[in-house]
């Protein structure tokens, strides 16, 4: 039975190229990046250069650096603790974002005084005319991500970065961008964010790895002390053959960008037109702006908990949330900052695609997903 | 012309077995360990697997849990930071330690006011019955390297374990293991460590995985706030195929561990015949305890920093100090930490083996070495 995995937003199997890549650093590359000698300054130098190429896949090459983390999770935590903020200081963010996100930014409002205000969704857009008139001077960071990771919807983030920037230019937006980087453009020139965050697992390279950029004039004090790497950011062995597992995946990804997502439109394209064969599925959070990485199914009457078994029994795999608060379920805060009605939250199945799934793929899942739909239905009716 | 690596203290070449098991899990591990579908499950279980495995290799089974990290400097500033220390607790470290360690605890002194104590140390070693009498209820914590990472001075750390708990049993200890991990014997039965750090890299394991050991009862704030992962202590998708990768390394090293060890000591008693030929060159903090995979070497009269480039333009690389800190050199705490007269901290070298390093090897590398301390000592003569 072939492996049929829809579930690649919580982590996309790895690019062939990334791995042989990886596979040639760990053989060759084993000096540290830090030390003095030859060896290892050509890492470094490798290194540098690996950091100019994704700054420049973000055209962020006037507007900052990129620093190299471990995880998006690492990421979204240096850049919120890193910042200085002052007790009753406001930041704008939704409940209905990443686990890695919301989780520091409560750490800042229980530790450190910090209020917190929910951005307006509708439908999980949001609304920026609405929050504009709370934009006083006391909000001093809005969070955002660009693709929600349960959801799919992608925000129209330049036009939103540029509304907030023209009320309060000094307003720190720090951005999500990990369901989006190299699917879709991210242009600093016109993005104004002052701090991004991407991960490598998410688009085909190694886990372990992930990088933040940050804004020219941004000062963040370090989360991991020691040795003054990074330029004292991030202390830490630099681990070179994930770096260049990652540029590997990005290169690539970039290269057949415009190829990857016409092939994963049609894959959203059919999984919706098989799906929507039966009138009680429906999919909440869609719009035509929604990346087409990822769709978000309701199936009334149902539990997707027990969905998602019997589809993987047919080793099938997709997730009922995002695998990174897979494990503290209950009624869900982020669909519930979604809108969707407490009882439907039980219902709600994550298919989530990538260049690896084929039309067959997806066209046998959703078949089987409507089959076990409807027997369920029948069972509990 | 044969590359010669004598840094493996700063980063050794990874062991095929490790690197085989990278491949082939980066290769069919792709699911995230956090996702509740069976491929998630199975990794989650797998990496379970990993970390009891781990316990095991330090006697830890009945004292408490191993954490993963993506770094050592992770893991000593996630025990270090992670601790609630109030204002004037008392801390005995030494300034001879990996940056990893004096960073955080400078945090800690500048930001929460931690008073910071110097561990006597003579000829690298600490003297634990003088530091004794100052060990006085103020005293929460003793950070201690088991294997200094510049010297190679290896403590009698069971003993000092015993003596500092038999006077304050509620002090916590942090044992930085780095340089000693599958190299020399770690029971947690008998070393009466609250935490321990070890790290993939130095063992022939990938770049970007290490552990931190707590003992059960021990509460530590996260570092990395997000998802819950690791018991709500280290937020961030595992990153399966390191942890997986660093196991391998581990088991070999375990396994060959006496045959490498005896090899290691040949390599740096022939380091030493070879060099002492030269009467100026001395071995300023070696003993008989000391690890066998770190030899500093005194060069009077010539500089290291262009002793080391001579011998890079030949392929034989070594260091004259810690990568960790190399970026940040100048008068060196380190070496003054340990006694060393000032005059002499650019005299400094070490060499640091494993067993992929031959008697040739060494060999060449020595000769060559006392040729260029031969002709660069006559020229500044």
């Amino acid at each position: 039975m072939k492996k049929i995995y829809l579930d690649c937003a919580a982590s996309m199997p790895i690019r062939d190229s990334s791995l042989k890549v990886i596979n040639e650093s760990m053989k060759e590359d084993y000096a540290n990046p830090s030390a003095l000698h030859k060896l290892g300054r050509n890492l470094s130098k490798k290194i540098e250069e690996a950091r100019e190429d994704i700054l420049e896949s973000i055209k962020g090459e006037e507007h900052g650096k990129v620093v190299f983390t471990s995880s998006a999770t690492e990421s979204n935590n240096l850049i919120i603790q890193g910042l200085q903020f002052q007790k009753d200081d406001i930041i704008f963010y939704s409940s209905a974002d990443h686990a890695s996100l919301v989780g520091p930014l409560e750490y800042l409002r229980k530790e450190r005084g910090i209020i917190l205000k929910e951005l307006p969704l509708r439908k999980g857009n949001i609304e920026v005319e609405s929050f504009l008139k709370n934009l006083d001077q006391k909000v001093k960071m809005v969070v955002m991500s660009h693709v929600n990771n349960h959801t799919g919807n992608r925000q129209d983030i330049a036009n939103i970065c540029q509304t907030i920037k023209s009320f309060r230019p000094n307003c720190h937006i720090h951005l999500d961008a990990v369901q989006s980087y190299s699917k879709y453009s991210i242009n600093l020139n016109e993005i104004l964010a002052d701090s991004l965050t991407i991960s490598s697992h998410k688009i085909g390279g190694p886990k372990g790895i992930a990088a933040l950029f940050i804004k020219s004039g941004v000062e963040i004090d370090p989360l991991l002390i020691g040795g003054g790497h990074e330029a004292g950011i991030r202390a830490s062995t630099l681990a070179a053959p994930l770096i260049f597992g990652f540029l590997e995946a990005i290169k690539e990804a970039f290269r057949s960008q415009s190829q990857e997502i016409n092939h994963v439109k049609e894959l959203n394209q059919l999984a919706r037109s098989i799906l929507s064969s039966d009138k009680d599925i429906t999919f909440p959070f869609y719009n035509d702006s929604n990346s087409d990485y990822i769709l978000t199914v309701l199936t009334p009457g149902v539990s997707t908990d027990i969905l998602v078994r019997h589809l993987e029994i047919e080793d099938i795999y997709c997730s009922t949330s995002s695998a990174c608060s897979s494990k503290v379920r209950s009624r869900s805060k982020v669909l519930e900052a979604l809108g969707l009605d407490e009882k439907l939250h039980k219902n709600i199945l994550r298919l989530s695609f990538s260049v690896f799934n084929t039309k067959d793929d997806v066209e046998t899942a959703c078949n089987r997903l409507l089959v076990h739909y409807k027997d369920l239905r029948n069972i509990s009716n």
